[in-house]
């Protein structure tokens, strides 16, 4: 069964953008990915099963204000790990 | 970026077991992979990095109260999909 939660993308894209920008106590790989997980389970999926619906989901993912709002998950989401980074 | 929503398999185990018993209009593999799509869409999502948070998230969706969350979210998924397929 294959679905795609574009939220994912959406969220890999700003982080990307963004990381050198985040104030955080630790810029390793394994903090970026729990900023990166814990960014969405702060944001509301938008699970697709088909091209039509990735395109369009994708539009929608792009506006200002879902923009601004992935980028508030993720600057929460820094802080928290920056306060609690879990390193093996 | 490994990340994994832990939710999908918990989805796609109650909604392989119950497949058979929910009352929709079409049984096929995309309708299917709608109704997983919709009701990941309903569902708060645990997205986690590693193996350790693994564990703990799936102990949390196998408990009653999350299996019955899910399901809910399964038929409700269902009932829209069954009214409204969306064949290519």
């Amino acid at each position: 069964m294959i679905i795609h939660n574009m939220m994912e993308d959406a969220v890999k894209d700003i982080l990307e953008k963004q990381w050198g920008n985040l104030s955080i106590s630790c810029y390793c790989s394994e903090c970026k990915m729990d900023v990166l997980a814990m960014s969405l389970n702060r944001l509301k999926p938008h699970y697709i099963r088909n091209r039509a619906g990735m395109m369009y989901t994708k539009a929608n993912l792009m506006t200002e204000q879902s923009r601004a709002t992935i980028l508030t998950a993720i600057v929460e989401s820094s802080k928290v790990v920056s306060a609690h980074p879990c390193h093996r």
